[in-house]
């Protein structure tokens, strides 16, 4: 492992590193004897260190070449690494108001230097759980999808500039086959890895298996996620990648990044909202029914989709004589056209987003991996009742996304379902 | 130019790089003073030379770094011989009966050595002007697009060989760029490079450029164009890229070739066969009404999808444990699912094809490059008679593509244009 230059650091060799790189020890001031140096990889894959020194602070976050939630048994390419950092440059660079800023990459050590997102930042889900209202997620998330969305198409790139994009994220290959095995495969069939809240779900999640017309929807999800390369997508928008505060919204762990159809990042981050929704029920005990926090989800929910597609039509307006070549002017050259075409986009995107956003459902109730906002619900047959609704809807909206016009139906479809 | 290797050839020099190049030396024989040399080029970009010595023969294309058709003033990568090389030994590999053995490739040349594609095959636009039937035509293409297609596509590549497929065909952009400007862009707005037979189409073409329906599926077309990345599509495969004999068929110049959608090889050549269709009344003139030949034009159109449809689906059951990992035989496990998620496809496949055909037939009649179907019936008002009614028909496919169901409409409604 050495031969290639890799050693997988600790927090005592961390220091060392950090004392030999200069754009890093600047960060931190002089006192390398006093750094205050916490892991906190709460993910499944990476190591992630907090460092705060004399006169600043840092997040480093290095990949191994496994996966760090099951182990050496699932190697996973550190290569990966050199996609996330590339991605958060990249994207930071189209919206640097809502993703960390990287001081230092090395691609041989798999390592990532950036800024430290500082308490009182908190995982979005982690708030979620908690309850707590963030009256600036819709604008910002939107703001982040809009701008990194639009600006890596082929609405704002040269065909050239697109395909040499693409190209190179092909390389990240390793983790697109994860995405296509854990999201897309895994929880249709049967699986070592799959599990749910048994027994309570155990038909549910036969179900799944046996239901034809469900199979048949997710294959041409998975067919568009491998074959159409819409954008420089973050591939693992879920509510796990967001940090917050009630003034700010930062996007990390963009480690899945490639050229993806759009619809997958907007359903990620609204399908894990709808998670968030029909849990809520189960964190409803003490001293609150959560009805007024439901609320506000649905909200954010119809307020997302509502500013995205407002700024991406926007954007798309202001750079219509611009360098992209999908639609020239001269052939898009009224207003009524540009409208038809636009609308026809924001259509066709809609219905990626709800079918992507379900595939991401259900992934997170009968797959391998599961989220907080169901696990933190202690009582099994509360628990079980929650992700069988969401299941349910998530089901509805992945063989039925194209009945739905607009995300205020989408919202009424949740009421209905959750009364 | 010598700096990179790079000489344009000629009928002398060419002598000189036959006698130093073994792979292509062995096939002529020692008496290279009594080579019998041609060059033939009738395509627009390139120079091919027959070559034909004392014990063999052997056909020599070289790219030359601009559009021969056009001159210097276009300039245009030689890159593309390499694309072309290595999709012609590719697909060779994939369907060696319908494509020409490379014999040798040499990247700085920008030159190919491929087998000589003797008399009597005849280019096949040639043959449908002339109104000769080939019997074996609809089976043999199918052949070639099931067998190219399929192997290159999800169906049965893993994800990891697609995707660095995928990367390296990347490389072709200029190319790639060349058809979207003059078949999804030019035809729909004012271009220099545009004409039609004029006066009699000029409301046509106006009518084009004024059709916000059309542009706006046009739109859609060019993006899954520019986006989808569903199998190693040839590029370019009209009547004019095949070669034909009643018993023999031979594709030959993929130098467009990419990761594209596969309608675009589909169409490309049902839509020539259409435009052949409508050029008949045109030639109709001494002695025969050309109404047989019409209808083995119908009966062929019928029977190249007919048979893609059968072979395709074919190749994916036969290889539905293989490598490809789109439908997992875990998944798609039983015969009800695997027919329902094989008609899905083919079904929209089917619509592709008609939308990209409907889009090169357009082109070949307002844009850019016409074709020698219509441009060798001498009066203009019957030529463009032909036109006129091969373009309305082409709208109506392009604009009405998803309310066709199989193939037989088609005809049909070419039947009934055609009263
Ligand atoms: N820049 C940062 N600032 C503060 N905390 C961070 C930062 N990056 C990561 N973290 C913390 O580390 C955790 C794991 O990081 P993440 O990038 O999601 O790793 P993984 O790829 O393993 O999921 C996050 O949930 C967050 O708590
Ligand atoms: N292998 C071959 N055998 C015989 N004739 C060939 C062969 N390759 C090309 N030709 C002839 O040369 C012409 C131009 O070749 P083509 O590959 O289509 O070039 P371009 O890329 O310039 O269109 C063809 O129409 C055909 O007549
Ligand atoms: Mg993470
Ligand atoms: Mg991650
Ligand atoms: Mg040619
Ligand atoms: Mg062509
Ligand atoms: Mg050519």
């Amino acid at each position: 492992m050495a031969s290639d230059g890799f050693r997988p650091l600790d927090e005592k060799s961390l220091v060392e590193y950090l004392k030999a790189t200069p754009s890093l020890a600047a960060k931190l001031g002089s006192q390398f004897d006093k750094l205050e140096i916490k892991e906190v990889g709460d993910g499944n894959l990476n190591f992630v260190y907090i460092v705060i020194g004399s006169s600043g602070s840092l997040v480093v976050k290095q990949a191994l070449p496994y996966i760090r939630c099951i182990g050496e048994s699932w190697p996973m390419t550190k290569e990966r690494a050199y996609f996330e950092a590339t991605t958060l440059q990249e994207h930071g660079r189209l919206c640097p108001a809502h993703v960390p800023e990287v001081y230092h990459f090395d691609r041989e050590m798999c390592l990532i230097g950036m800024r430290y997102i500082e308490p009182p930042h908190i995982i979005l889900r982690k708030g979620l759980i908690a309850g707590i209202e963030y009256p600036l997620l819709a604008e910002h998330i939107s703001e982040y999808l809009a701008r990194t969305l639009f600006y890596t198409s082929l609405l704002y790139l040269t065909t050239t500039d697109h395909k040499s994009a693409v190209a190179k994220y092909c390389g990240n290959v390793e983790l697109c086959r994860l995405t296509e095995q854990v999201v897309f495969s895994d929880p249709y069939k049967v699986s070592e890895y799959n599990r749910w809240t048994t027994p309570y779900l155990d038909a549910d999640a036969e179900a799944v298996r046996e239901d034809n017309i469900l199979k048949l929807e997710v294959a041409q999800l998975k067919s568009k996620f491998c074959e159409r390369a819409q954008a420089l997508i973050h591939g693992d928008l879920h509510t796990g990648s967001v940090m917050v505060t009630p003034d700010s919204t930062q996007v990390i762990d963009p480690e899945f990044a490639f050229y993806g159809p759009m619809g997958f990042d907007i359903g990620a981050f609204i399908g894990n909202l709808i998670l968030a929704y029909f849990a809520q029920d189960g964190h409803a005990d003490k001293g609150t029914d959560r009805k007024l926090y439901k609320e506000w989800i649905l909200k954010t929910i119809s307020d997302t989709w509502n500013l995205f597609y407002r700024k991406f039509t926007a954007l798309w307006d202001k750079n219509k004589d611009g360098p992209g070549e999908a639609y020239l002017p001269a052939i898009y050259n009224n207003p009524e056209l540009q409208l038809l075409v636009q609308q026809k986009y924001m259509e066709d995107l809609f219905h990626d987003s709800l079918g992507f956003g379900a595939a991401k459902m259900i992934r997170r109730i009968v797959g391998v991996a599961h989220v907080e906002d169901f696990e933190s619900i202690n009582e099994a047959s509360k628990r079980a009742d929650c992700e069988s609704k969401a299941l349910n809807f998530a089901k509805t909206l992945l063989k039925e996304r194209k009945k739905f016009h607009n995300i205020s139906e989408v919202v009424h479809a949740m009421e209905h379902l959750d009364k």
